[in-house]
């Protein structure tokens, strides 16, 4: 068995030779290099058949193949009980802000959302717009640079789930644990940055989703594990069947034609993660990652972080310099030395470092290198 | 300028220099070799900027001209006028046989549907289920041999659009012209087995989508392109965001994460067909391998088609041996010398050969000296 420090030596040593630079894209964002590689080795003719991957007919054995190793992998990686389905979706993370509550809701029921950065809010909006949803706590009022307190005073009746977005990618905050409410109300979660970058308990959920394009594969595709008496909740209005979590599980991911390639990427990567360790020794090296560069801006003078300690991400590091006329030319001279992607989200500015599992320790280092020369000649 | 003969002629090479097979898979179907070897070049390097296409982010400039010029492309190969407006869509085109009604009626409003194969049957009961839907006109008591006969005096009053599929690849029936109706409902169609396939005359229609994955790229890509006029239509009920197309057409298909690598790989597809020398040529070159092969089913004594000879697809041939014990037999054979994926539909099985634009000659060429052969040895 490899160990996580001999694949990212090889990863280091491939992105080297293939001139390939740190992407600190927030999403779609950094593969591993081995990964890509294989892709690429087998791009025209795969596993001997002939045909390329792009090609495979969704309704063939080879790919039905695909998608029950992708459920078996997901399963053991992340511990999925077995009363809990997977659905593999050929759309946007996006989809799920009116999936969940369409898929959840009866017309007297309400959902509970804790909003801690702008996903949240947003998911919550959608909510609202399809269903009954009500805020549960907002942080929004402190611009989301803490974590919402949740007042379990303020649980309506009728709350079918509580929501929250355990990771919030524009703003980088994240929750350490799951929120404390109450047990009998089934918690919805927002995984989309953080699915395989850290353990997750299971348990905890009802339904948890996530995007493919920061940890697992390119963007297309939409994973949904949810705990199966969600699913006999008979729902009165009518779903678009595209929206149906049922028709979904009862169709193993196979009600329309599902994104093949991304599916297949994604089995890879999550080998890749196996060979890794799993995902606590990926959450080791994240967390060294993240606390390396938080290191470096808290002892620095140059850069500040408006987030609350205790409750950055580990997975989107999020900075402002303090002389923000030179923002931009600070991303352009790191894009120079092969420093990828660092500008923040349009909404809230400044710098975003995003740390997914591929990003080797490496790219922080070199970053902070970076940081550190840019500060002195620019005088931060 | 290359011709399609010239491009056909590296296509072959390449296949054959790389053990290719010849792939009549319904979809995901067989893709150009040169766009796959283009791919598969600058997969772990993109435009030297030291990234995969998978690691590139949404929101960069570099997308957004991905994006663009995907547009503009579409427009020049289809002669797209400037009222109509394109979604690129991060989903499987059954998606749109909720979005259609969900986007064009409100509850007065009704669809009339015309049913001439599975496909549009499935379109009509989804319509029925999210709006109000009628059948105006069906060949199904045909078993879809033929095309329905429409009757004007069907048409309702409230009909707000007219639905049809030109080309239904499970039966393998298609129409060669738009159907004749009222000139003032909107015609809508799903054109997913042949957009680029066949010149269609846009201005026909209110609206047209496609899947990608059979002439334009991977599975988890949706084309939409809609009349602006009826994006102004006012729609009372709540339509999910993700399904409503006037937030696609306003955020140019970004209003989620879209299919990154699909959309690249589109736009290396669009230009292949130029390189082809344009939608006409390629059409050309698709009804030449049509008729080779029904003309040698016709003259056959072991083969036969079910659909009426005026209406038989130029796209997906479907046929079945006299033997249909033999069926099995026929598919695995024509695997093992490289005809790959000739399998019917489940839902109507015998035999399938897709024969999208990738699709060479030769490959038919090569499937009816094997035909004959098989025949002989069989005794069909």
């Amino acid at each position: 068995m490899t160990s996580l420090k001999n694949v990212f030596e090889n990863e280091i040593k491939s992105l080297h030779e293939l001139k390939r630079v740190y992407n600190f894209g927030a999403g779609p964002g950094m593969l591993p290099t081995s990964v890509l590689l294989e892709a690429q080795k087998e791009l025209l003719n795969w596993n001997n058949k002939g045909i390329s991957i792009l090609e495979l007919g969704h309704r063939t054995k080879d790919f039905q193949e695909i998608l029950q190793n992708l459920d078996v992998s997901f399963r053991k990686l992340m511990q999925i009980p077995d009363n809990y389905k997977i659905i593999f979706l050929g759309n946007a993370a996006r989809s799920q802000f009116s999936m969940v509550p369409l898929n959840l809701l009866n017309k007297r029921d309400e959902a509970g959302y804790i909003v801690s950065g702008i996903w949240s809010k947003l998911a919550l909006q959608e909510a609202q717009k399809v269903k009954s949803a009500y805020c549960l706590a907002s942080s929004e009022s402190e611009d989301f640079k803490s974590l919402p307190k949740i007042n379990l005073s303020d649980l309506r009746n009728n709350t079918k789930y509580i929501y929250y977005t355990p990771n919030e990618t524009i703003n980088g905050i994240c929750f350490k644990e799951v929120p404390q409410t109450n047990k009998n109300i089934p918690i919805v979660a927002d995984l989309t940055s953080c699915m395989l970058a850290k353990p997750i308990d299971i348990p905890s959920y009802g339904l948890i989703f996530s995007g493919a394009q920061k940890n697992i594969s390119g963007s297309g595709l939409s994973i949904i594990i949810i705990r199966d008496d969600l699913l006999e909740y008979e729902i009165e209005d009518v779903i678009p069947t595209i929206m149906d979590y049922r028709v979904h599980v009862a169709s193993n991911s196979l009600y329309a034609t599902p994104p093949v390639f991304n599916c297949y990427l994604a089995l890879k990567t999550l080998k890749w993660v196996e060979e890794c360790g799993g995902v606590e020794k990926i959450h080791e090296h994240n967390l060294a990652k993240a606390k390396k560069i938080y290191d470096y801006i808290d002892s620095s003078n140059g850069y500040y972080c408006k987030v609350d300690r205790d409750f950055r991400s580990e997975i989107n590091v999020c900075f402002y310099l303090n002389k923000p006329e030179f923002e931009e030319k600070f991303i352009l001279d790191a894009q120079n030395i092969g420093l990828y992607a660092l500008k923040g989200h349009t909404r809230v500015g400044g710098i975003r470092a995003s740390l997914y599992n591929a990003v080797p320790l490496e790219a922080v280092e070199k970053l902070i290198t970076f940081m550190h020369d840019f500060a002195k000649e620019n005088a931060l």
